[in-house]
């Protein structure tokens, strides 16, 4: 039996699911809980495995406070990729969480090549833009923070973790040691356990919900929780699928243009961008109508799945494409009306977010 | 011709001053300034190189700004080694500098192991000490501050300057990479540089005073000065001998009793240490009488040579003991008694020095 290496910074899709459970002792998501949990990402089975979720499960049920934690790395634009983890983090913000949506400026400029974050001032870029879509997905400032401006409890424990982490260890999980990308972790572990310091929420379990190719984060947080001198409790994750990008075989990456669907592409660019996706249609209109269509690998029928909430609708679109009676061309144009009735409300609201987001990170030299 | 690799960590003796200076472009003190800078670590040519103390000299003669950076790793007890560092920053001091004195509790917590420093407290418990003394000495609230309690732009600065650091150039520094270490020279860095950032003093030249062995550090941190993002003025440094221990051979050392006299010393310790220490005496009074005393290889001479400021008095030690008109024993009761003096000056003000210190550090977990 080989063993798969997970690395985090690698931009390869996962398909062997049941293999990566066994190998790093992931739970899978319990059904029962999936249909438990009122929402799509769990309703739906995008939500797949996880680690102590147990914790969070009691918390919520007895109405204890527990840390949501999440972040996003401000190295490009936001997409619909993005989106899932603002949705899972919504998720549990109506749970009653302590929220910490993390702005990671510092983050993105140190673990980026300079070709693409050459300065603190451009990840600052990115952060006011994915700072603006989140608040306009329903953030406040409240729940958000940017790396670069916390109190300095929070750098002190960054520093603090370091110690703790070997240079076997940390090879063992991301290879090169590339100083940026070692501050970047530090960063990203201290995200994680901050909130659980006497100078934040105190101790307590905390949730982050990532895709698969994290884990290596989750496992070294979750040892650094057990080894650290503060009295921490042993941070909580749960794995969602990663939606994948609109082309066959392709990771949603902001990197490449025609992967994925931004939150601030213009509707008739998003409209452009599904009309040339990749779809589970047939060679041909007869055959369509004969063997029915395969949303199983079809790229519009993914998106509805990750993003449309009405269930009715998605089923729907399932069984009659299913049933040969949904062609893909007017299938699409569900999608693009489903999209662009989004984006439409949504960057209604990025105007005034994006003013906020601009005071908030404080673009001052 | 090989090539002699000074490692900041280790703790060997560096004889070979000529040879150094030569491989790693360093410039020899000059004689005029040496004369012309009225303190006795000048005066005595214990201050032996520099790189671009020009800039220094220019703003203080024409009464310019610059930075007065240094600090002291909270690790261990302060001896009169450290003073040396306290005597120049004191002297900078003195000619208007913009005053930055690093207590460096997170940098000793994370570069020690954790059988010397196993928390951050057990590091502020070093700062607090180390503290008191420098303000007994003569800092004020003013000229200090804690690594672990600064504003968000100094630890920022800590991981921008990450990445300006590749592996193989950290580890032809430094050797094995240990994150804990990686950390401490992150922070060291960042204490030479963030003065120069506009949320502090803004671009201006720098002054450190260092050991030779600490060169790779100046060179590290004169190299990312140039390649930041900042305008950074490329900071200067001057070096000093390193007073050695008590014993012959050793250097003097927080962590060996007996090599060092202690701030804290007591004066009746600090009178046993002397006596026992190593001196330049021949093997009996007749020879010693004959031939005159070493104190070239006198670790008592060296003593006097450092701490005290009575130049008549260290020159009249030094004629007398070359003629031998001076023993072992009468000297080293002149050393007690200045020691003495000076210790129970000094520990008068810790008391009122600790209080402030205390305040300082607020060990409050």
């Amino acid at each position: 039996m080989h063993s798969i290496k997970i690395d985090p910074w690698s931009s390869e899709n996962l398909n062997d699911y049941e293999h990566i459970f066994r190998e790093f002792g992931l739970e899978k998501f319990p059904d029962e809980l999936s249909k438990k949990l009122n929402h799509i990402l769990f309703e739906r089975n995008l939500v797949i495995a996880h680690r102590d979720f147990q914790k969070i499960m009691a918390c919520m049920e007895v109405k204890k406070p527990f840390i949501n934690i999440t972040g996003i790395a401000s190295s490009g634009r936001m997409h619909f990729g993005h989106k899932v983890d603002l949705d899972l983090f919504l998720f549990f913000k109506s749970k009653k969480a302590k929220n910490y949506f993390a702005i990671c400026d510092l983050d993105g400029y140190c673990s980026r090549a300079d070709a693409k974050v050459d300065s603190l001032m451009k990840a600052k870029e990115f952060a006011i833009e994915n700072l603006s879509h989140a608040l306009a997905l329903g953030l406040t400032q409240k729940d958000v923070y940017l790396q670069s401006n916390k109190p300095a409890k929070y750098y002190s424990l960054a520093f603090e973790v370091s110690k703790k982490i070997t240079e076997n260890n940390y090879r063992a999980i991301y290879g090169d040691i590339n100083l940026g990308k070692v501050s970047a972790v530090l960063l990203q572990m201290t995200d994680i356990l901050h909130g659980q310091l006497n100078e934040f929420e105190g101790k307590m379990p905390s949730i982050t919900g990532i895709g698969l190719d994290q884990d290596p984060h989750a496992r070294l947080v979750r040892d650094l929780s057990k080894k650290s001198q503060y009295d921490f409790e042993v941070p909580s994750f749960i794995y969602f699928k990663h939606q994948s990008g609109l082309q066959e075989g392709q990771k949603m990456s902001s990197s490449q243009e025609n992967t994925a669907i931004f939150l601030s592409d213009a509707p008739e660019i998003a409209a452009q961008k599904i009309s040339k996706a990749f779809t589970g249609g047939r060679v041909g209109v007869e055959e369509q109508k004969k063997l029915g269509g395969q949303p199983e690998i079809c790229k519009v029928f993914e998106f509805q799945l990750f993003h449309n909430e009405n269930s009715k609708e998605v089923n729907e679109i399932y069984s009659t494409c299913k049933a040969g009676n949904l062609l893909c061309g007017a299938c699409k144009q569900k999608l693009i009306k489903w999209t662009n009735d989004f984006l439409i409300k949504h960057q209604k609201k990025l105007i005034k977010a994006k003013e906020k987001a601009i005071e908030i990170v404080e673009t001052k030299k």
